[in-house]
């Protein structure tokens, strides 16, 4: 019923105002004849695009499905259609670079565009969303021959790609992998080089878009073991697996079932069975885990955006339906609607206002946290000056972990409540609500579960290198001090708490893990969530700090109005996750039945 | 894969040992012949039919879900025949009066047979979940023949009934229902009364089980208004109309569709459409709201009971699935587990342990305070002492709305961590923890929203009768002398620091609301929650001080662990709720956009 309409005006405070993006590219050659109007320009096609292709096919898709069949999977009505559009348009070589072929724009107008293809149809979104993480690996990796004949296709979109990574026993710990490949022409001496043909065969499960009737070839990348490949992670090599090779033939790569799921059901989750199939390595033997890591950032600041996406969404639909909807009298109403009469709108209702409020913050605070992430992603690649590549590699490592898990975590839990403001309405397929929250909750496992990311923010990107810290904390106390000149009171107190926990709770952690090396893990789920809720916090003083430049006049007002509730309503309601963290020593059961 | 398995062991814990409602039975003349021996023989026979009649058919009912044509709705396969064998076990008449044929047992042991059923099958037990309060409303209202007729088949089950409330514009304000009753055969006074035959025009919607093929006849309870009725509430009258009329012609009784909904596949939501339909008035006229409120605590404990249900038996899957699943070393392992090996179960895991334990410990506690809810329930209206009775009358009153709302959030979002567990398999159909995500959300909408519970509780139950608060803070304080007693300080401590926030809570928002009569229901929410969780740690505190007399030592032990786990982990993390009723004067702007 209700549809999802693209926040351009908010985007273009976010990346002009808020982040002021356009001063950033200025110091970038890279993006030299990039300008706000030309990025303005980009998002205002990509939204046509989201909302005119792909919002139709969404409903549609879910109910429909993919259909596997022994030939192949049958993605839903319109999905091949709209890929075709999509190629059209260019869309897929957005944030490639112009070297072979790409458009060479930001990292930040991508993850703009990723946002609004996933609040439009995330199932759909699976098939772009893994090929830019593919482009990075194979441009990082291949050569001569191979590198000629898969790097465009993948740059133009003609063909799509896949990544093979997990299999039945090997989830999280990827050192379980026990596919394997063989060179088919192997060396008197036993070397092994980049480009070697091999022959793969294993299984791997949840394989994203494993088949697809979208495209007319699949360019599998998949992890295996070499012979003699040491045990474990430092044992993967990377291996190019075409689903048809040069000649036509049909590689002994195929898709042996579907998973029916949860949600995302126009997502072809694949059962993947590689029998001696022919393909090339990629990189060098054993570096197969190093490749995939080259791209973990984007890749997971891309599902960051899938998060947003969904929170946003969500949130716009739940506020329209509360704008339209009208049950009973309000205990009080805004002060220029007429007395008498009734029932009325649902948003006035106190339970609804909050439950709105706080979807809009969150939205809103993501919004800025994320496209941050963003221009710090592009910056640590494009910046002329080593030490703020230096300093933004720092920041993306850190935040990108904190992004990838909160912003999922918001984006599903805030589509649940935004289903709640409808009522038995929302648990009803066609208003639209119900299938966010189906859709959204497998962002919160892919691409490193949610838990895994908080191991990897507290043990490698804070206790390993407390200077990343540093670093964040030296940004919120700039903004603090910019809030202070800037007379806002509220902010800058806010944020300079916010630094005193932070910073005590990180100390009492570092000097724990000498004691007791478990603490960090029993609690890296407070950190990451804390340390999404201040940065939450500081997207909203940024905001609040910046709302007199919003174009519209009426935002001017309304952003300090939303940063004041989010600061006062919902900051404070977090604070026991950095009380945990002081609390590690708490002690944690082992479960018992 | 993973199935449910019903509790008993812990159900027969919480109900000798930690509420002793033997005691309560011998007590009340309504239960003497009732004793332990016989209430597990009625659970152990209940749990048989759980789960070798309910758990086969959950999964493929939630696939094939029910069917309409304009002939009537298909259940899904095996409904009719469970259904059938329900009805052969003398299952609904459970908790029914003697004198109406009913077995005339405990509502307690109603709660923990729904508490199984749902957990085995929340689709199917939509069905029989509405049937007590269709018997409580006919037994209460319906005179002569309409009685007659209709009550002995709701008590044996022979027909199933329906509750008509929702219309398209009226939700959760009833007030705004259109649909209306005609007198079929006037008194020339004007007058109506009981019993009276009427024509029923009217569409209602979101109507569980409005068409079905398990039984024979449906018997349909709708709320409509009289000609000349008042608006609003007041003028709300209830209507008994039947699908077949009793010399077996159709009746005017439609079911026009149904829904396509996220969850609950296997319950049949009906759009109705009565024209005309043939009825007969069921009480005194415009007193069909009271007639309604009469069955509000049974069946609001009824729906707390499918919260527990989902939560309780997404934990135990999770449980069994992560002592199975092993990824990665974990930093600790158990001490009598050998050195060396890996990868590890991941319920060693830090991250994995806390939800499992936090699953349990909400699971374990929910149970306690659900089942004390029915046994004060059963003495509020068996039990000899008038003034006992009022107390049980008053703490029913206050804990039903806190049940109903917090464990069904405790139900749903506890099954949406579960899945959490299983990694990318949560999000796959076969392992069934996402079905328990999909069927739990509706619980959190349906027999009054989680937002108008809150309100209920709040303004109602709370402010309007201070003495309620009063009666259970004293129980509350009963229960810390008792483990004080008892040498558990950790237990005592809590529940007294509990008892001071709760109070001095419910005081500033008494005060305030003079002041801002907005601010008890801004601050609902938090009232809810913070009270449920508060509900908890007194849920704890009384496991661990009755583990002693657990029939399993290693349960003693154990029960002891759950509830410091409890105490110190998950109860501080609720205390910004309280926090924020004293912070009920913060500003909560209009929703802009």
């Amino acid at each position: 019923m209700s549809t999802y309409i693209p926040p351009l005006e908010d985007m273009q405070f976010v990346i002009e105002q808020v982040l002021d993006a356009p001063a950033s590219w200025r110091a970038q050659p890279a993006f030299a004849e990039l300008d706000g109007d030309i990025a303005r320009e980009v998002l205002e096609q990509a939204a046509r695009f989201a909302t005119e292709v792909l919002v139709p096919i969404n409903g549609p898709g879910d109910k429909q499905g993919c259909r596997w069949s022994p030939e192949g999977v049958k993605t839903p009505d319109g999905y091949p259609a709209a890929w075709k559009q999509f190629v059209e348009g260019g869309w897929p070589a957005l944030a490639c670079d112009p070297e072979v072929g790409g458009q060479g724009l930001p990292n930040l107008l991508n993850a703009a565009l990723f946002e609004m293809l996933c609040a439009s149809n995330h199932g759909w979104t699976m098939y772009p969303g893994l090929l830019h993480g593919a482009y990075e690996a194979i441009k990082a990796t291949a050569v001569g021959e191979i590198r000629e004949r898969y790097l465009p296709k993948v740059v133009s979109g003609e063909w799509l790609a896949t990544m093979n990574l997990t299999e039945p026993a090997a989830g999280s710990d990827l050192g379980l992998i026990r596919s394997r490949a063989e060179p088919l022409d192997p060396r008197p001496d036993g070397s092994i080089a980049n480009g070697d043909r091999m022959a793969i065969t294993g299984n791997k499960i949840f394989i994203s878009g494993g088949d697809q009737d979208m495209t007319d070839n699949i360019v599998h990348l998949v992890l295996a073991r070499l012979p003699d490949a040491p045990g474990g992670t430092k044992g993967l090599s990377l291996f190019l697996v075409p689903k048809f090779m040069p000649d036509g033939t049909r590689n002994n790569a195929w898709c042996d079932g579907i998973e029916h799921k949860m949600g995302i059901h126009g997502s072809a989750t694949s059962q993947m069975r590689f029998e001696r199939a022919e393909g090339w390595l990629l990189g060098e033997p054993h570096a197969g885990l190093a490749a995939m890591f080259l791209m973990m950032n984007a890749a997971r600041l891309h599902v960051a955006m899938q998060g947003l996406g969904h929170l946003d969404a969500a949130t716009q639909k739940a506020v329209r339906y509360a704008q339209e909807r009208v049950q009973l009298r309000a205990p009080l109403r805004p002060a220029d609607v007429p007395a008498g009469g009734g029932p009325d709108r649902i948003e006035w209702h106190p339970a609804m206002r909050r439950i709105l409020l706080t979807l809009q913050a969150q939205s809103e605070g993501a919004r800025v946290l994320a496209y941050w992430i963003g221009v710090l992603l592009d910056e640590s690649e494009h910046h002329p000056d080593e030490a703020r590549r230096r300093h933004c590699t720092n920041l993306v490592a850190l935040l990108t972990p904190v992004a990838k898990a909160f912003l999922t975590d918001l984006g599903h839990r805030g589509a649940d409540d935004a289903l709640g403001v409808f009522g038995g309405y929302g648990y009803v397929h066609e208003y639209g609500v119900e299938q966010h929250v189906r859709d959204s909750r497998i962002a919160m496992i892919y691409e490193g579960t949610n838990e895994i990311q908080a191991i990897d923010l507290v043990m490698r990107k804070l206790l390993d290198s407390p200077r990343r810290s540093d670093a964040l904390l030296a940004e919120i106390e700039a903004e603090a001090a910019a809030c202070t000149a800037d007379g806002l009171a509220l902010e800058a107190g806010a944020l300079t708490a916010q630094i005193a926990t932070v910073r005590g709770a990180l100390e009492a952690l570092q000097a724990a893990r000498a004691a007791d090396p478990e603490a960090p893990l029993r609690v890296a789920d407070d950190v990451l969530h804390g340390l999404g809720h201040t940065m939450l916090a500081w997207a909203w003083a940024r905001s609040s700090r910046c709302a007199p430049r919003h174009a519209s006049p009426a935002q001017r007002e309304r952003k300090r109005e939303v940063a004041r509730f989010g600061l006062q309503w919902l900051l404070p309601a977090a604070q026991w996750r950095w009380q945990r963290v002081q609390d590690w020593a708490l002690p944690l059961p082992w479960v018992r039945t």
